[in-house]
């Protein structure tokens, strides 16, 4: 912890990276716009996943593998998605020594090569639904990358479904959507604005993209996932059809949904500060740290108790380490277990076991507690389940407090050029007052929040002022 | 189940394949050597990872994430190494619509890219040992291809350890060649020979390369996993120095080891049968399904005893399917749930109901037995154990009886053109005798067994008769 973190006011984007660096999430690697994920980092993927493939499960999904290489001709099969990949595309163009004859790209995504595949897989409406999701890396060359947030390779995983009516496809793509922000909210303890994209801001192929939004600590606006009803796109671009129970053929039906190693971006953005990284407890790698504080006479005694204590929390399901290294002091690794996060730091010292004590601190308020060492371990869950909330609701009220209502389009303009937030304004639904917004102030509907549907819209769009159609959530974003 | 599988006697190479798309573990790609792992076979792959991972993090390594694009060049940086991997190489060019200045490689492994980092993350003793594991993709343009078996593309696993001194890597070398025995014996049911390869059968780059070999059902060898010393060839190579306890300077010393989705190969091979796959229970995705046997007055009455009693099953631990479908009969279902390798099958019936019983199959060996309602759960998990302990001891006893011996190498020659099987036999140690019986019988050297280490060497070498230096295994392998 030689370097110092750059104050959050000061530079938002260096404090960013600052937290990724020194808390050793990622490293910048010698290939351009690829980041290495280091173990610190990779922990907290190893959580999301964890956390995220159960719920796939519980609602039905299997995971599969394909192959990430995929025939270039595949992509142009589907006019619009191949548009939206094509800049972006890494091509394969020699293997084992020659050239190829068809060159291969690395996957930016796999709806093509997945379509192909279920194109054999699916003849009868017994075949359907098809419930698939995939854990994988892909690439797409960004020009301008930042950790986490956006690199050339990044992972994800990514639901592929195929169903038999519209109906069920597009009740699977809102099922997913709601697992997303079920996900951001109770165990990031990030609040998001669920809704529908744009036509300007949708995935390519899709007919409806859906979004999970959240707002950064700087009020820019993050999406944290996607879900796309896809119609019966990729299934005619491959010609997959089924038969159905009264023996016609139809085209299917189909989805797909993902989030990425962008969430762990999310994560740091909005819980973090000036000290380091702050994890919400339930996707905490550890989730409290005994730390023992030396003094000359009592190094054994303190070591000892130290090591029982972590003996006991462990024996008690909890995810804990011990930092017993006797080279740094107590007040250097207390900074630096603040700086990777950790939720929770045990202290012991001579005076706490004289006084059969602990001392326990919150990594994100600082508060002290002296607790009895009988009741540590039901503290620290309390502890734990206090924080996750507390973490939910204060970024909960930080988005309250900057979610705005503007009385003009220049007042909007103005708050976009100085403060930022979101705000909540009426849209007619024309593709040209988005443009035209973007232009003037680089904000962006960022999705048409479900919350907002049904409610009267009040006055007239954002941008020209006609009649409003849609409530929308108006932002700069990442 | 429309195919029937092409029995293991009549074609050995086809009873793989068919049991492999039949029981749909994998299946052909577009791509040239790719394959798709479906859910069944990337179920598989799921358990395997489990126990790996656990098997590492209880050793103390973390995951992390590395590139999978690296420039050319640093391949080129251990001499050993490009020429191992040259030829089987697949190049990006073209990115984001521009040739690249430096065409990158899709990774064949990941020695180069994690060795450059690794020069900015060890600086002193005190960062050392680092011991990483990745979870990850790669691609060998391979030109004769099998599922599973050899792929273009496969998924893996790869640990890259760095330590201060040679003693300490040779000895995390031969710890993970043993948690690989570990896993593939108690796990994946399947004895193995752990052992030094020849220097003409050693990792490009390494100083030693340990493998794991199991025998397979036609006797041939299939190397199951590779455990690499590498002395301070990357370290030299990148440059990764230490500053030592004594404020010295020093290479860093290496270690590589590896198992990937080939294993799903080796499970199949060795233990399936003409009725299709037979997985070891431990590693079962499905460890018992339930298939109630209706009579039409009693439809009702059965399904509803049949989801009681999974249900029940479940609530005990244990991984159990029902299989409810009323389109297909008891036969076409037990045929399909013996294809697809469930160890035990849980049949009721209304005789079974009046009788307060159920009727348990065992997958191995086709085994029924009448068992009490309450006592249904204990005996599942007796099964399981007893199913898992005798497919090794089966392996076992197949590998012993089909481990000769020979009186000479015209015998040898014989053997290896008719039955097969491993010969244990001396070797001098001389490359030119293991290439000539590679060119008369395409045996090569499996690995010089830790288990023969210290016997006497009766006899001379296999080839040149002159004298014995080693015990090897010889064998044809996959």
């Amino acid at each position: 912890m030689a370097d110092k973190i750059t104050p959050r006011s000061t530079d938002y984007s260096q404090w960013y990276i600052d937290i990724v660096t020194q808390a050793k999430l990622a490293d910048y690697s010698p290939v351009k716009g690829c980041m290495v994920i280091r173990p610190r980092g990779y922990a907290l993927w190893e959580a999301i996943q964890k956390v995220l493939d159960g719920l796939f499960k519980e609602t039905g999904h299997v995971n599969a593998y394909f192959p990430m290489l995929i025939p270039e001709s595949f992509l142009k099969k589907e006019a619009e998605h191949v548009e939206g990949f094509s800049p972006e595309l890494a091509v394969v163009t020699y293997a084992g020594g020659e050239k190829l004859e068809e060159p291969l790209v690395v996957r930016p995504t796999s709806e093509t090569i997945i379509w192909s595949m279920y194109q054999k897989w699916i003849q009868s409406y017994r075949d359907l639904p098809l419930l698939i999701n995939q854990w994988a890396n892909v690439v797409r060359w960004e020009k301008r990358t930042r950790l986490f947030l956006r690199t050339t390779e990044f992972l994800w995983q990514e639901g592929h479904t195929a169903h038999a009516t519209a109906e069920e496809a597009q009740e699977e793509t809102q099922k997913m959507l709601a697992v997303y922000k079920r996900f951001a909210e109770e165990w990031m303890a990030l609040p998001v604005y669920e809704g529908e994209k744009s036509e300007s801001e949708k995935f390519a192929g899709a007919v409806k993209t859906y979004s999970i939004e959240a707002m950064m600590q700087d009020k820019k606006a993050l999406q944290a996932g996607t879900s796309h009803f896809l119609g019966q796109n990729f299934a005619k671009a491959f010609d997959v059809t089924f038969q159905t129970k009264e023996g016609g053929l139809e085209h299917v039906w189909a989805t797909s949904w993902g989030v990425s190693t962008r969430l762990i971006g999310a994560l740091i953005m909005a819980h973090s500060d000036d000290k380091g990284l702050v994890i919400p407890p339930r996707l905490a790698p550890t989730e409290a740290v005994v730390i023992p504080v030396f003094r000359k006479d009592n190094v054994e005694g303190v070591l000892t108790y130290a090591r029982q204590l972590g003996a006991d929390l462990r024996q008690a399901g909890l995810r804990v380490e011990l930092d017993l290294d006797d080279s740094s002091s107590p007040g250097w690794k207390f900074a630096e277990w603040e700086m990777v996060g950790v939720p929770v730091r045990v202290e012991v010292g001579p005076k706490d076991i004289e006084k059969n004590q602990v001392v326990l601190v919150r990594r994100d308020t600082g508060e002290k507690l002296f607790v009895e060492r009988g009741a540590v371990t039901v503290k620290i869950r309390e502890l734990l389940q206090e924080i996750q909330t507390q973490l939910f609701q204060r970024a909960l009220d930080y988005r309250t407090k900057n979610t705005l209502r503007v009385g003009s389009y220049s007042e909007f303009c103005q708050l976009m050029e100085g403060e930022g937030g979101f705000v909540q304004a009426p849209w007619c639904g024309s593709r040209d007052c988005e443009a035209h917004v973007k232009e003037d102030t680089k904000a962006t509907i960022r999705n048409l929040p479900n919350a907002f549907k049904g409610l009267p819209v009040e006055g007239g769009c954002l941008y020209c002022g006609q009649e409003g159609r849609h409530w929308a959530i108006w932002a700069k974003s990442y």
